[in-house]
């Protein structure tokens, strides 16, 4: 789970949450209520438009979505219909006009749109746009959306939305809220999730099916990649934009992303994990006395390595709960603290023992050469570290902010040079294959992206592509 | 470990947390991340008191320790010794008056106080003081206790802060900081705990030894009960106030308090509840598919329950993280949503199953119910409650915000009727000797205050004690 | 001066104040100080936009200048150039998407627009324009200018601005920043003011000359109507963008809108004020003891009456000056305190006296009648209400919020039933020929704009126009 | 009127404002309105204490009183009996527990006070109580009364307060309140003004009556120096606590401190100043073409000037109205820009003008002389500052924050030396005896302190008195 506003975490970010719900009074609360379920796939800024039929009415900002909607905000949000969103902060960008959803007013009415994802070709289309004499208030390659689906040719929202999406490549899963409809949109290659539910004759979907639980809705299916729901007072229509591509689902969303109470394309997520768990104490087993996790996202994985290595699964590792933004950042003379403000090691747990600390990733190596560090400290005799997923070794287009390539740690240097760095004893990631075998059927495994494990990205990439020059 | 700001959790709650520490330029900073670290022992208001020597500054405010000294109200907090206060919010006193470290000046210079716990015999002394001519401020116990200490007949502070508790009645610990000397103080019976650890050439003490690993301080040894550390620029003095009593270790900080990281006399909180959790398995054993925890404090004894059951141990509840003071609670249309806006059910886990849910502790009974209701909604076949500690009959007037008796389940029901109330399928709470083994050697069991399942209290209780009137 | 955050003075609003700076190292900062001089022309949103020739950065938000940019709001503010706005609250469209700068990314870069003022045919450029495919995000009329220019034909933003221009009716002062150049352009009537200083080497364009003293600039010229300044680091280029028409210069910001300390077309503000009292002494005379003028506009009207009929001038009303945005309105219970908690009389200057009592203007006439029966309470035996400006009996379509024509009461009462409804003794306007005989020279008469008193609107209006369909 | 947060201006400074009302259902709101009409008495803090008969509930913050009380912050307090203050800054001692009214509990129930002025005696007081053992958790010298009060050997409250002012030395006007009375006092040279009113059947005192007009409230009659009126349900009863010694009323408060529309002691504060203004005019008259005020405090007294010497009153500076607790100060490279930033001169009518500047007073010198440079900037041909007050040579010891002495500029400078300091072509001041005779009758001259004049106090005075020391 993607869960720390500091970036002390050597993790990969999620860029975004979306929600929408069409058809309940309450809108504008039980879409508040599905965004603080999603809040851990984004803290930068929160926001929800809301309409009645006529008037389309919103409210964006900086910060966590109970922070953003302190006081009586949501209060002006009235309707039965409403769009949500959490965004990830990603270095440089932030600024409230980076919020979503964007709303627009253009011929046909409003326009809310609320996305998570990244269009690898909004360069191409943000150029054509400008020649064309379009102006930009935001960074976002959201609002790229809105002016294809505002100069369209036809008639209806639905119609340009469907022929906008025929420029566009990429991953991402689209919210759009007019004040006729809601319209749900999953890229073709499905690389971003998107679940639709039902909440008495409401219907809602969300990036998680965590969302639907915490709201009392039933979950319904996924929204097929390719896939565009248009939900009106009429009720539900399925149709497909997209003619079928290969499937791409993102595995990471898997790995670290998404909470364990989710449910993505079939699969639970907490489940996946502590399978991915199991499989890596088969193909890197080891001795030692206990193991234990680091949380949050790694303690299903951790548990399950234990239950197969039959060792005693400890929490090893306690994680401070009550951060938040205005975290006072040690001076230089107490630099030294770093990793111990976040996490502290257990120390009756690991003294004199082996330990095997079970980590779902590895990206950067710095927090696990800190947790390595602590772990001996505490009296760890032997500190073996195992990743519950392949090396990351390229960048994700996909709306992951993983960082540049040049600080993926595998990019450069190999398996033993990593366990060098980072002082373990040793250290096991888990093969692709191995990582595909947690999903079961094998002939289920062409379904992922495991583009940055691997390199094979489902769409082209524009070579221009990186967050400095779109801000993505 | 305590842990929610708001009251959906069916627990009692912690009333404060201390820190002190002397001999360290960055003194006030590291008591900012002490305090941080003892965040669960109360979540109202914060506060640090600092010296230089001769000028004594401090700040205090209701929030979080990071919403208190947001922005730089921590850089006026000049010298090398200070004192940290984290307090719980009861309801009804919230006012900044009553946030700590309380600091007074009298004809001995400046004096800051520290106090987690009560004294059971504040009513008494109160109305003495108030008869020749005393004043209050606040309503805390420890505005008292400055009285009595600036009252005092002898010379030198310590010798009156000695005479003062001489008079006092209750369970505590006490950080007490002059410009001269830090002073540190646990009740004879040892009923709230207090430790004591080095940092370099620094003192500190703190509520648990969680705050030592955070900041990198190693962990000398626990305050005595009836023991007093005076610590100054000459080094640590140790002196007894209080002639040898039995000691009566407060059992509820390892069963729910304290952070699982800390070491209270000399056991480990984690692998007590583990412990608890193995000894509940073997007490209460049930025929079962799965066990889960209730997150967080409960996650130990549910890992103990199901290695000892040999049963498998699943997340099978997720907790939200993000919620904060200002969480927007559910309009009367949404009510039904409850719990589930904290706690969600890993649906997969127990669709089809016989569930085991270990719980740390059932005080009113209401959080079990909708536990067991949401799990049966998510297709559990059967929902066995096991609480890893006996049924809490009694009130505790030693610092804890146990309900009033009235509102005890377990004082006006039996485990049947509780049972029948919470709608298990089976409900088992733990025995007292059986809680009690989990410290092994049974010899020490006499060690333990556990007034709160048993009545027995360590000290005489005056009739007039109860909030409403001394609003602690 | 206009200058109420709350509506409890019956005045017409100005829309907005704007600044613009051009090379000075200092540029955000002393763009927040002209802007500060420039509040009383609106309180509800402030921003700054500014750039350093590559980056354009900008802030703005919802407050006066000071609480928009509290904190290190200035600090990320870098560059040499910068425009400014505030703007004043209409009711129902408090969103900070409306505050300005407007900043926009285009074809040719970077662009900010600061506007005061309206154009009187915006719906029809923004149906075009929607027809076209463009987007909104906000409501203003300065967006529809901003697609304009950005759809422009021409190589240079001049160029497109020039031509962007021939399509817009209305009264404005516009400054639009670019990363190469500042632009500030009067309407054809000159219907909104706009001056030229130096600072320096640096450039400066401000709605009134009050913001070049307060940053120490000088004073050059006003900007001509139907003027376009260009300047950049080669200097100051000045054009033509309209074939002269009849200027209209509006005369209410000399009676109410501006700053006394301002001059505005070569007139100073205060001086034409306290001419305007002395000529409303001649028209309109009465036997009386005592000249008071409403606070603060009105005071220099107030003086000249006084002079003029040698009777004492006296501080007979005290206006507070801490009310504030969170200032709390009185319970129902107290519903009746009103007027008192902004204007206290001071008793014994009007006791046993008969008084005149100077206003600036008349629109609805209720703050008159409070006033009225508030001097009578204080023991006034007459009160004659003298107004220093005609009756106000049509809307203003130049950027003025008037109140719509049916809450003008001359719009649809006699004086004489004015008088009756106030509960004056006496009431007198001043004729039109009186008002502009304080500018001296007759022949200058027809410069002026008098539409909101004659109806005689120097530009076409658009049936459709009124704020609740455009809400500006 | 005593009003800039941000000490640009050369001016003394009072220190609070206080206000009491018994016997009306919203006694709080109504206490809101009355402090906020005393605003310009103090702007650091603001706090209101408010009982039912049973429970006091009080609320005190840093700000005015618009931001103290923000939100909700009032709703709390309720109850028909009221006390609230507000408090000038003074450097150094900035924090919300000197903010009044200070509420103590001790054994006859619950007080408030509120206090303006000042004990010249607290601290051998202090002293005194310090070694009985009294704690101190401000550094007022109100919370040293309230030691007295509660240390009292009489079974009422209105006894011991009564024994207490017996104790203390100094100028002041306090307001307790307990659950069962109101008391106001005032000290026995009334040196600092108190007021009563009556609003409906409710009793209501205040420091001026500015407040009484607020609220619609009547004036009685001044409290009297030396007088105690005790104020319950079964009505007003006022006695004496002290011998008739001889009245010292503060000369300082109609030349600068009070609103112009409150009547002190049976003189208007306004007419007063006008007064003052017409004696200068014939004691120090000169050639000049016009005559203006530095806003706000001297408008009255240049008003006053310019009818007695018949020459025209301008208005010539222009004081912007929206400062704030958070505006931003000039950065190093601006720092020229100074007083600019605060006041405007209107150089139309200054321009090749003999200007006569009227101010009230003059302390330091500084801001006069940036001044008469602005004016000088702005093409006056001769600046004549005339003062109407004498020469400040003493600081005063009761309540009001002047310099300390050896920063007044006229203890160590002649008239000829301060008026070559700024800069002007002549000074004049006032002398003591024609200050005076604006009182009218000269019998009644004996009535005033003049000690900050002339240095006669008209108590002892304890050396160590400072502010250094005891932080009033």
């Amino acid at each position: 789970m993607a869960d720390e506003r500091e970036d002390v975490f050597d993790k990969m970010h999620e860029e975004c949450g979306v929600f929408g719900l069409w058809g309940h009074p309450e809108a504008s609360q039980l879409t508040y209520y599905g965004l603080y379920a999603l809040q851990h796939r984004g803290q930068e800024s929160a926001g929800i438009a809301c309409t009645n039929g006529k008037v389309m009415s919103s409210h964006r900002g900086m910060g966590l979505v109970t922070e953003v909607f302190a006081g009586d905000r949501l209060a002006g949000l009235k309707g039965s219909a409403a769009v949500g969103h959490v965004r990830y902060s990603t270095t440089g960008s932030s600024n409230v006009l980076n919020a979503q959803p964007l709303v627009f007013n253009f011929r046909k009415g409003n326009l809310a749109l609320a996305h998570n994802g990244n269009f690898v070709n909004a360069h191409q289309i943000h150029d054509m746009l400008e020649k064309q004499g379009s102006i930009f208030q935001s960074t976002s390659d959201t609002e790229v959306l809105a002016h294809l689906i505002a100069r369209g040719i036809y008639s209806t929202v639905t119609e340009n939305v469907q022929a906008s999406l025929g420029m566009i490549k990429g991953g991402y899963a689209l919210v759009v809220l007019t004040d006729e409809e809601l319209i749900a949109i999953r890229d073709p290659h499905g690389l971003r999730p998107l679940a639709l539910g039902q909440l008495g004759d409401a219907y809602v979907v969300a990036s998680e099916t965590c969302a639907f639980d915490t709201i009392g809705a039933e979950f319904i299916r996924d929204v097929e990649p390719g896939e565009m729901l248009i939900i009106n007072d009429e009720g539900l229509h399925a149709e497909r934009f997209s003619a079928s591509s290969r499937e791409a689902l993102c595995t990471f969303e898997y790995i670290y992303f998404a909470r364990p109470d989710s449910d993505i394309d079939g699969y639970n997520v907490h489940l996946v994990r502590k399978q991915l768990g199991r499989l890596l104490a088969k193909e890197a087993p080891v001795e030692a006395d206990v193991v234990i996790g680091v949380p949050d996202s790694s303690i299903s994985a951790a548990i399950g390595y234990a239950e197969e290595a039959r060792l005693p699964y400890e929490i090893g590792l306690i994680k401070n709960k009550y951060s938040g933004r205005t975290f006072i950042q040690p001076s230089q003379e107490l630099r030294s603290l770093g990793v111990r403000l976040k996490l502290s090691v257990v120390k009756k747990v690991v003294d004199g023992k082996r330990v095997v600390i079970v980590d779902d990733s590895l990206v950067r190596g710095t927090t696990s050469m800190r947790l390595v560090s602590l772990l001996k400290e505490a009296g760890a005799t032997e500190v073996h570290v195992r990743i519950s997923s392949p090396p990351v070794r390229f960048s994700c287009f996909y709306g992951i902010d993983t960082s540049a390539r040049e600080e993926l740690i595998a990019a450069k240097k190999s398996i033993e040079e990593i366990r060098e760095f980072i002082g373990a004893d040793s250290l096991a990631f888990m093969t692709e294959e191995t990582m595909l075998s947690a999903f079961g059927d094998t002939k289920m495994h062409h379904r992922f992206c495991n583009a940055c494990f691997n390199g094979l990205y489902p769409t082209e990439i524009d070579a221009r592509l990186d967050k400095l020059t779109m801000e993505r």
